[in-house]
Parts: structure tokens; sequence; C-alpha cells
């Protein structure tokens, strides 16, 4: 017995360690340089999954993620950042930068010899001085591994004045730049600096929100000067909030180790409170273990969808950065909430839904069903606190709408895949106040902006910012309540919506050609008439107008980017962005060969726009005339002609993860239409995928014979069962199972038949 | 030529003294203690003119100054209080109480022996333990002396987690109800304390504020014990914001003086900023130099109206204290603004501006004009970068409306009164974003309420919460913004709000007749119909509805406070608070007589109400029929009967000064109709009052004969000129001069045909 015993232990032991050397693997492709350059704009530095701590180099103080590459300046490295956003910067708060030279300026900007980034680490050298950097992260607390050269004094800057887009000539007044308002710093002991950050404003318009911090070094601090207002003060250990930007530069001299260590904890409570954050979670001075316990957190994480061990290299990594993507915002500041008791999750940096509602949701609830439910029960809250759902939220602030109020969508999805453990009463509650209660004041801020036309009219008229998109998005949003005013029983409220789900039809104009194609969104006054010509600019003088048509982009510099009919689009696009009724779409165009007419044209001519989210949902419509080997045909090309494992590997803002999961979602050969129970299925990147459910379960996606030529499905099974649908519910797959793809060389009539459901 | 010198020094110093003499009693006229008990609610404490700091007891949780009479009992000594206020509690942060015994329990409740108010003073004496506290203060510090029994421990309590107003059984979501979101305390060294008290909600139902503190002692601390919710912990010397309750027991021990001194630095930055707060303003340990300096600052205020040396002794405590009560709010928060960069003015405790627009904001404008500036320019501040003028603010955060946006009267009044310092073209774009633009969300936080059913209907049909007195109040405001816009030369503007400023007449139903009176504001709804019976509360099944009456009061607890058609008052009260077409109101009532007798019914049926700010203007509205003898007759009568120089001599919330300014006002004789630029004239209850002008100039108001029985005015002068008006411009007030009133025992001619202007 106890020899069996013994075996059985060195068993685990073994399994584990075999097991754990198997998986240890996932993270190791993840490359948080894919994105970094062009238009991608992600975070490049280390971050736990929903991290509120991202260290990383600023370079000027103008990109959206602090980073630009070699050979750009690196102004410092700040603890709090964003990824893949559009719009004012917003962040790159508690600068800090090391240097070797006189305590006399506040400058130590430097260049970069060289640069090395992975998962949870980010090293560099500066040119002029040979000081290495190294940085990893907790959740809360970053570390720093400063290596100066020998001989030379070992300086850190501590910059708690700095901030992301900061105006270049002072404007208060100025749209999404932020806005100086407070710090503070204090030398607390040989061994520890404290202060804190207050800025306002940014790409969300925000109020003041303050971060704090409190550093440690493994070192004494041997001499010190500290700044207020550009001017030093060699005698003074602290600088109070007097509104003026503050600093210190810390020397801990020529002798002892060449190392620096630093730990920068942060909150949004209270410097103590940061001091806390580090002894919870990093009591001790060992950088590799903080680097091991991040790699563990996403390890523990990726390894819940394994694919073929012989996928290429660039597809594991395409695949996995895609899934780490998804996971870095929003962020979890539970325990962090200076808004209101923090016992409950509290999430921040929806930035925005508009961009994650399509794939970033439905991917965390594939990978992580208690997250998303975590970040849900956040929104609630926030509606409960502050009025109104997120949209765009950052800052502790609601702010910014681009179109819907698409935190319906993320609910409504919750909703019809089952997640547990949110109160979908409430949430109704607070979807109705989005849909019934204008938010007035500020209508960009929160909620739905021209409500009242939209509710009196069927639809927002012409002259309303984003009349057409808000339309749309509303109408789908209005269905998303419907289906869960449905599933909870709320007849009344079910009838009223559904039936609001139909007003995009209201801006249909269905005999306005274009292209060859026929039916479109298009602009109408509040009388009801079409629009074909529509006042440009604000000029009172000259009032130019110009045709409006479904291929017009209208947002020179001089036009505000938020005031056009369509947010970031065309007509062409956003006419096909209606994800409730894409049978009636094809119906209105024509029916199914004008409607493939219609898709084909739309790619071919290059009216769909790769880069940007109301062309998401696009390259699978062929599905419902029963066409999904054009989906995947589709799919196929516009990830090989945009999409790779190089800096430049994303074609458009990744904007938190919305860009890398779409990429994630068609790689695995699976596309959800958010709100609704279903993802369609497509011909896979990847031969082999398997979901490790939670409760325990998987669920495989198999291909039989899978390559370039053979790349159509020709058959499916279920569990054994023939599979004739080229859709699948989500319960299926929560189920656990295997789905088996049958590939050929060219289309089958699989999944040409039962199309995806319309309700 | 020395010796001259010499000699003029003396002379100097002579005069300096002898004058100072002089003067030096005014504010000990003030008695804080003067509306104190019933309901008055005023702030009895010590606190600079609009100063932040106010210190007082808090006498259990719920009152909303802290101060209860005896002998209840006291729960310790806050930093921040408020005066006069009705509504939830705000504030009561950062309490202090001194005890004597183990450290070992956080309630140190204690009963008062004696209790002793002056002018920036409060002391009194524990029963239980002989403790004497006495506490002054400066602007942004308060200053405890705290004098011990001999042989005793000498202990005090830190307990930031205090605040007024917390619900007993715990209720996140309670209206009005302060709710606890962190504190924060650190024993810094053996004679400093630092921390906060972040608290949400309250009477503006508004979000988080924290209030910083820096407390130094002028003996060491012996000993301590620090908590965190409940939980004693004897060797941690900080407890970091958790979301729970922090304090601190101190002990200084047995030994050394009995006395220990106290100073609190407040801000609203940062506990290094309240430090430097102290530094800059209280660096010594004088606590009469301290309570010196803070009398000097009222005997300046004060000092520029004078009163006849002979005035009773309860008439000038009347009128000081009513000067001292319109000047401790709303409080100068300058620099100490968290939400933007902070060397404007900035001013919170707006609380709120539907009590203090009619007299409180008139008088500061006549004893202090350049503060009236600066409090506007901090008003359009708050509308610059929160969105919205202020109605009710506090704790930095727009709430609450009560009426109309009332605002417009403060920056019209200002116009009209030629107050320079303010942009006036930015004041009418503030005044046209609450005109125009519908606050929604949470309509009564700021803006106009049911805007969109006033500029529809030109009425706020019944069912709209308060759309009675939000109608008129709204006509109200159209006409101050048609004030300035005319001023400014914007004709379009004020042709349409000219017409507005007539939406009043809607709701005045013509024919209503009531109590021998006809025409009254009643509700209407939607489609115009009168409604004699209205819905009551909320009921969905039983639908009960009652009958509405010009003297119906409709706030019985269980129907909504705010939801009512007229806010705190009745029809026969706003029916007669139209400060702007009094004309118009005398000829719907039927002609001058008819009108006599509306008012005479009024207030001697007691439908008017002399506790609550609607019925402010009507005891004078007898000079539109041009009898002011009337009016006279009315004022002195219910200042006779209300009013006196106890604790109980307020007859209603002083609602931030404004009930204390209209009694100030009456008795110089003069009386402001808001927004407009003169006063009425009546018998003012002192003999002669003299105002001394910002740039030397003096006015003075004489009587000539005055006494109980010689109290109508039989003539006039100013500046030596016959004056046969009843009324008198602001204008000629500030151009200097004297108006003598001479007096008779029977009403004469004087001021009964040149009626007050009417644009």
């Amino acid at each position: 017995m106890k020899l069996k015993l013994k075996q059985l232990i060195v068993g685990i032991i073994v399994c584990f360690v075999i097991q754990s050397n198997a998986q240890n693997k996932l993270h190791t492709y993840v490359d948080p340089m894919i994105g970094s350059e062009g238009d991608g704009r992600v975070f490049i530095g280390p971050s736990c999954p929903f991290g509120m701590v991202k260290p990383s180099p600023d370079c000027t103080v103008s990109p959206n993620s602090g980073w630009l590459p070699m050979p750009k300046e690196v102004t410092g490295f700040s603890q709090v950042h964003v990824s893949g956003t559009g719009g004012g910067p917003k962040y790159g708060n508690i600068q800090i930068m090391p240097f070797s030279g006189e305590l006399n300026k506040i400058d130590q900007t430097s260049f970069r010899q060289e640069e090395n980034v992975k998962l949870g680490y980010y090293e560099t050298v500066f040119k002029e001085n040979q000081i290495k950097t190294e940085i990893t992260t907790g959740e809360k607390v970053s570390f720093y591994r400063i290596t100066y050269p020998k001989y030379v004094t070992k300086d850190l800057k501590i910059d708690p004045g700095f901030f992301l887009g900061e105006p270049k000539e002072p404007d208060p007044d100025a749209r999404e730049a932020q806005q100086f308002v407070g710090s503070q710093i204090e030398i607390v002991s040989d061994t520890e600096v404290r202060g804190y950050s207050r800025i306002r404003g940014g790409w969300n318009n925000g109020r003041a929100y303050t971060v704090y911090f409190w550093a440690v070094f493994d070192q004494p601090i041997a001499k010190y000067v500290t700044w207020k207002d550009g001017k030093f003060y060699s005698n003074t250990s602290a600088q109070f909030d007097s509104g003026k930007k503050t600093g210190a530069l810390l020397s801990f001299g020529k002798e002892g180790k060449q190392e620096l260590n630093v730990k920068i904890g942060i909150s949004f409570l209270s410097s103590l409170k940061a001091k806390n954050n580090i002894e919870v979670e990093i009591p001790h001075w060992n950088f590799n273990s903080v680097l091991s316990a991040l790699e563990n957190k996403w390890e523990q994480l990726l390894s819940r969808i394994t694919i073929s061990p012989d996928t290429s290299e660039d597809y594991k990594k395409m695949f996995y950065t895609g899934l780490y993507h998804t996971m870095i915002m929003p962020v979890d500041r539970t325990g962090e909430n200076p808004l209101w008791t923090n016992d409950e999750p509290y999430y921040d940096d929806f930035y925005c839904i508009w961009d994650t509602f399509r794939t970033s949701s439905p991917l965390i609830t594939i990978i992580d069903p208690d997250r998303e439910v975590e970040i849900i029960n956040a929104m609630l809250n926030i509606y409960k606190r502050d009025g109104y759902l997120p949209e765009g939220r950052s800052g502790n602030e609601n702010g910014r709408t681009q179109g819907g109020s698409n935190a319906e969508t993320v609910i409504a999805d919750a909703f019809v895949k089952n997640l547990k453990g949110i109160d979908y009463e409430l949430a109704l509650k607070a979807m109705l106040k989005d849909a019934e209660v204008l938010p007035g004041g500020n209508e960009e801020k929160e909620g739905r902006g021209g409500l009242n036309e939209y509710l009196n009219l069927g639809y927002i008229p012409y002259g309303i910012d984003r009349a057409g998109n808000r339309t749309i998005d509303y109408a789908y949003n209005d269905y998303n309540i419907a289906t869960v005013a449905k599933g909870l029983n709320h007849t009344a409220i079910y009838d009223r919506y559904i039936k609001q789900s139909e007003y995009w039809k209201n801006l249909w104009r269905a005999d306005y050609e274009d292209n060859g194609s026929k039916g479109f969104i298009m602009p109408k006054d509040a009388s009801g008439n079409w629009l074909d010509d529509v006042v440009f600019g604000e000029s009172k003088i000259q009032k130019p107008t110009f045709k409006y048509t479904p291929t017009i982009t209208e947002s020179p510099w001089y036009v505000c980017h938020w005031c056009v009919f369509f947010y970031e689009g065309t007509s062409w696009e956003y006419s096909l962005s209606i994800p409730h009724h894409i049978p009636e779409v094809v119906a209105r165009s024509g029916g199914d060969l004008a409607f493939k007419n219609r898709l084909d044209t739309f790619f071919e001519k290059e009216l769909y726009d790769v880069s940007n989210e109301p062309s998401f949902l696009a390259p699978t419509m062929y599905h419902w005339i029963g066409r999904p080997d054009l989906s995947s045909d589709r799919i196929h090309t516009i990830i090989k002609n945009n999409f790779n494992s190089s800096p430049k590997g994303l074609p458009g803002n990744d904007d938190s993860g919305a860009m890398s999961s779409w990429l994630a979602f068609h790689m695995m050969g699976l596309y959800p239409n958010a709100g609704q129970p279903y993802y369609l299925i497509n011909t896979p990147l990847i031969k082999e995928i398997t979901f490790q459910l939670k409760g325990g379960k998987s669920f495989k996606i198999s291909t039989k014979n899978l390559s370039d030529k053979k790349k159509y499905i020709n058959s499916a099974t279920l569990n054994g069962e023939p599979y004739n649908k080229a859709w699948i519910l989500h319960e299926d797959i929560v189920n656990g199972g295997e789905l088996i793809l049958e590939m050929a060389s060219k289309p089958s009539s699989w999944g040409t038949t039962m199309l995806p459901p319309t309700k």
C-alpha cells in the first residue's frame, strides 16, 4: 500500500513535469511585437492577463502605446499604458529613467542601441551611456532591473509629472488631450519614494484620475534632488501638490553592485495601497521569479486552447499572440476603485466596446468565461453607480461613444451563451437605461446620443452626429435587448424592442444603386426626405454641400471625425453591418446571386476596410447564401494579404485586441456573431484545435486532409454524427466533444442548405 | 524732521489703536448659535469667511451641521461641515476625540457639561472626564487646544472613517446617504499623523470626494494603536486603504503639560498639501493668534456695513450674525481643486443656488463684490470643465436641482450690477447650455430637467417632477438670459428668451378661484388640459388620485419629496413668485385692490411660509400696487414673530445663509429682486446704516425720527434731492451718497406712484 502510494506520487510528479514541459511552450509563441509598428499600436511591454500595470518605454509623448520603433528616442519608462488604441493618448504615468551624470537636468532622453521583447519581458541598452534596463511586471507592481556600466554613478529619474499626449502648445481645452492637474513626490527613506500623478482628459475627455505609486530600491539612495515647476531643490525631500509638475533625480552612487532593482507599486487609491500591493504581490527581489509567475499565468490561460504541434511557427505566433492581445484589456482594477467600495470586481479601460463587442468578448467567453462574468458584473456596477453602462471608459470615467450602446451586445452574448453569475434582470434595466434615457449634456459620453429622434422618427436624421451608424447600431442593440427580455419573459419589452430592431430599414434606400448593387443605408432628413446632397463642414457663410454616395468617406481633417454620417466607414460597409437581419439584407439586395455579386464587388473593388471593425462580419456573409466556401476563401485571402507575425502584422489599430481576436477566431475556423448563440464554421488555418473547457470537458475541432489544395469542407461530423450546418451553437461547444471537418479540393454541398439561425 | 516722523508714527499708532478699538466690536455681535436649534441648522463652530475648514462637534451621525443641543452626546469633532442645510447630510470628515483611558475602544462618546460658542471659537468640557476642548480655525487648518485633568492619560482618537449621515442599516444604494469608500491613516512621527477619508453620496448623490489631513501635536505621542475594520493593531503605524474604516488611538501619556495643542491641516489634493497648508497658514502654536487672525478677517468684512451705535443689542446680534451666516458658504477651495489645474478661483458647496440666489448673492455683492466675481468665475470654470453651471454642488460634483437653473439669476444679477472681471460672453454660453441642452441621464443633477417639454409645450406637463415650479423658474431664468443677451447686443437671443420668459403664463389658470383670489399656477397635462385631480404616488394597482388645490402640499413621507408639482411649497406661494412680471400678476389677479386682498389673505390665513425661499419676495409685493407702507408692515411683523437672537431665532433652514441674508436686507430697509438692478426700500429696523464701498466711497441710509410709532416713510432725499421712489438702483448705491428717510406715524404718498421698474 505504502509503496503503491509512493509510485503514484512519483507518477503524478512525472506526469506533471512532462505536462508542464509540454505546455510551458505556449507562452513563448506570444510575440508582443506583432502589431507594434504601423497602425497596430499594440502595447509591447510586459503585462499580466488584464493587468493593471503595463510598464513600457515612452518614445516621446506622442504614441498611444508609449513605444515607437528605433531609432526614436526614449523619454523614460512609465507604468500605465493601453494597447492598440486610436484617438488621443491616455496614461503614461509615473515615468522613471535611468541615467548617469549630474543631478541637474530633467530631460534624460536617450537612444536605444538594442531592444529585446518577449512575453512579460522588455530589455534595452541605451546607446549613449550603455545602461541596460530590463522590465517585467506583476498585476499591480512593475519590476525594473537596471544594469549600469562600471565606475559611473547609478542615477534614476522619477517623474510623476510626465504623461502621454500633452499638447505641445498648452491648450487646457484641447479635445482628447491629456492635461496636467497635479503631482507629488516624497523621498520616504533611502530606499523608498512615493507620490502620484493626477491627469484629466485624454481620449475619453475624462475627469481627473490619480495614479499613486510607491517605489522601492535594493540599494540606498546616496544623493537626491527634487524639483517642482522646473526648479531644483537640493535639501527638500518632498514636493507637495500645488498644481505644478514635480519629480526627483536620485543617485545611488558609484559604489556597490552595478545592478539596481526597482519595484514600483501602483494604486488608484493611495501610495500606501501601492506599497501594500508590492508587499502582497512581490515581497522579494527576484526578477526572474516575477517573470516566471507572469509566464505561468499566461501559460495557464493560453493552454486552454491547444493546437496541432505541426502548426507553422508563424501561425503559432499569430494565434497565441492573438489570444494574448485579447486578454490585456480591459484591465482588472478590483480593489483599486476610488469611486465606490471595492470588494466587487472592477474593470477599467473599455477602449471601447464598439471595437471589442464583436470578437474580443466572445473569445474571452470561450477561454475564460469566469473572467467575462467578472467584466460584465463590473460593467453593471458602473451602471449602478455612474448611471450608465460603459461604452468607452478610461481613467475611472465613462466617455466616448462611437456608434451604438454596445454593452447591450456584450450582455446579450453572455445571456445567449448561458454565462452564470450575472444578474440579468439588473442587466436588462441597465440596457433599458441606454435605450430609453437620453444621456443629454454630453451626448457622446455614454448611452445613446440622438435617442429622441431615433425613437420618434425610427431613425436618426442627417445632421445629428453619426446618424447612419448610430441608427443601425441602435437597431442591433435593440435586438440584443429583445433577446434578453424574451429570455426573461418580459413580453412587452420584447415586443417593443424586436420591433425597434427593424429601424435600420428606415434608412435603407431601396432603389439606390452603386457599383452594380442596390439598396444602401443613406442619409435622410427629419422630414423623411432622402438626401442626395448633404452639408459639408460647419461653414455658416458658404454653406457648402456635396453629393453623398455609398463609397464616400467624409472626414478630411477640418471636418470633425465624429460628426459624420458614418463613423470611420462608408455606406458600403455599414449597409452590410446588420448582424440580426442578414437574410433581409440579402433579399433587399436582390436575392442570393445579387448579394453574392454585392459581396464580390465589396471585396474586389476594395470597398472592404480590413483595418476597422465595421467590416468584421462581412467576409463570412456568404454563409447566408449557402456558400460557406466563399466565406472561407475571402477570410484566407484577407489574412494572407494583411496579417503576419511581423511588427507590421496587424492591418489596423488592434483596439484592445479586437483585430487580434478576429484573427484568432478565423485561424480556428470559427466566427461569432456576437449577441447570438452560434459560431459560423469556416476552414481553419490550424489543423487541430482543442478547447479545454470550464469543468474539465474539452472540445476539439479536427480537420482531415487539410492542405492548401484541400481547403474546402466536404463533410463534417459532430461527436460522430453527420453535421451538415456551417455553424455551431455555443452550447454544442461547451458540452464538449469533437467536430471533424473532412476537407476536399472543391466546394461541396456541405453547409449550403441549413443557413445560420435568425432568432 | 526726525521728531516729526516720530510724532507721525505715534499718531498713526494711536489712530490705529483707536480705530481698531472702535471697529473691533462688530465681530463680537456675531452669535453663531442663532439658528442652531430647531430648523435653522446653522453651523456653530469656527469658520473663516467662506472658509474651507469648519471644525465642530458631531453629536451622533444625524445632524446636518454636526451639532445638536445638550444633553445630546458628542461622538467627536470633525473638520468639514456645511451650514443650514436640509436633505441628507454631507461631510463630517476627519473626526478627532480627546479621551482618557485604555487604548482599546473606538467609541469614545462623551456628554457635555458646558459649552461656549462665539465667533471663531468653540469650547466644551466633557462631563465624564472633565476634558476641555477649545477650537478655532484658519482657512484650511483647524486648531484644537485640549486641556486634560491632572494625573490622567492624555489620549486622542483620530477617526478618518467617520462621516455624517451614515445609514444605520447598510444600504449602498440609499438616496442622499453618505457612503463609505475608503480611508487611510499613518503615524508619520511622534508628532504627526496623516491620512484621508473618501466618501460618496450624501445630499447631492455625488461621486466620491476625498478629504486629506495632516495632524500635528505639540507633545510627542507616547503610545498608539491603529485600527482597521474594527480590529486593533498595536505595532502597526499605518493602515492603508483597503476599503475599510481605519483610525488610531493616540496616547500622550500622563507626564508633561496638561494642555495638548493639535493642528489639523485639511486638503482636497493630498496630505502633503494639507501639511503645507499648516506651514503656510499656522506655522506657530499660538491658539489666540489664530483666533485673532480669524476675528480680524471677519471684522474687516463686517465693518463694511456699520450701523447706528444705539441699535439694540438684539438687533446688532441679529444683523451681524446675518452677515456672518451669509459669508460662510459657498466655500473657497482655490488651490484645492482635484479636478483641474487650480490657479483659478475654485468654490464648492453651492448648497444650493435655488436657496441663495435671492438674497445671499446680492448681499455678498454689496459687502464684497470682488468675492462675488470670484464665485461667479468659479461657477463658469465648473461649466467649462464639468459641462454645466452648478445649481447644487458639493464634494466637487454638481448634483441636485430643486427648480430652475438659478445660476442664470446670479449671473444676471452680477451683470445688471455691473460687476467687472467676468467673461459675460462665456457666461451667456453657460446659461444657454442650461436653457438648451437637456442634461439627460440624471435630470436632477444640473441644467434643466423637463427641458424638452418646456420648450415644446411652453410649460412642463404634470407628471414630470416639479412641473409647476420648474416652469415658472425656467421662465424667470429665461428672463435672466434675455437680460444678459440684451446687454451684450445678442438681439436674436434676447428676442427668443424674452418671449420664453412669459411661459409661466401657460400654467396660469386664470379663472381658478381659491380663498377669494383668482388665477393660480396649476397643473396641466401634455395635451393642454387643466387637471383638477392628479395622480397620487406611484401605485400601479390602485392608481389613486386627489383633488389638487392651491393650498395643498403634496409630500407625505411615502411620496418622493422631489416628484411633486411644486417643490416645498403651494400654488399660493409659487403663483406670487414671478419676479419679472409682477404688474402682470397684479393685473391677472384682478387689479390693485384684488391683489392687495390676495396678499392680505396670503399672510393672514398663513398661506405664506416664512421658513422657505419661494415666499421670500412676497412681503414686498405691496410695492407694486403703490403701498410700500404695507410691505414694511408685513416685513416687520414677520421678523417680530419669527426671528430673534436666540438659538431658535431662524424660522427655517438657514440654507447657506439664505434666511439670514433675507433678514439682514430687511433690517437695512432694502430688499433686492435678484437679477434686476434695484432694491425695494422699506422701513429699516436700524436707524442708520453705512456701506463702505469698494474704491473708498460710502453710502449711508439714515432715518429721521424712526420709532415704533413713526414707522412709515413720509419723504426721502437722495444726496439732498427729493426722492420719491420706493426703490433705488444699485448704481445709486455704489456711486456713494446718502439716502435720508423722514419717518412719520402714518403712511404718506411717498413711493406710491413711481412703481419698481419692469425691464
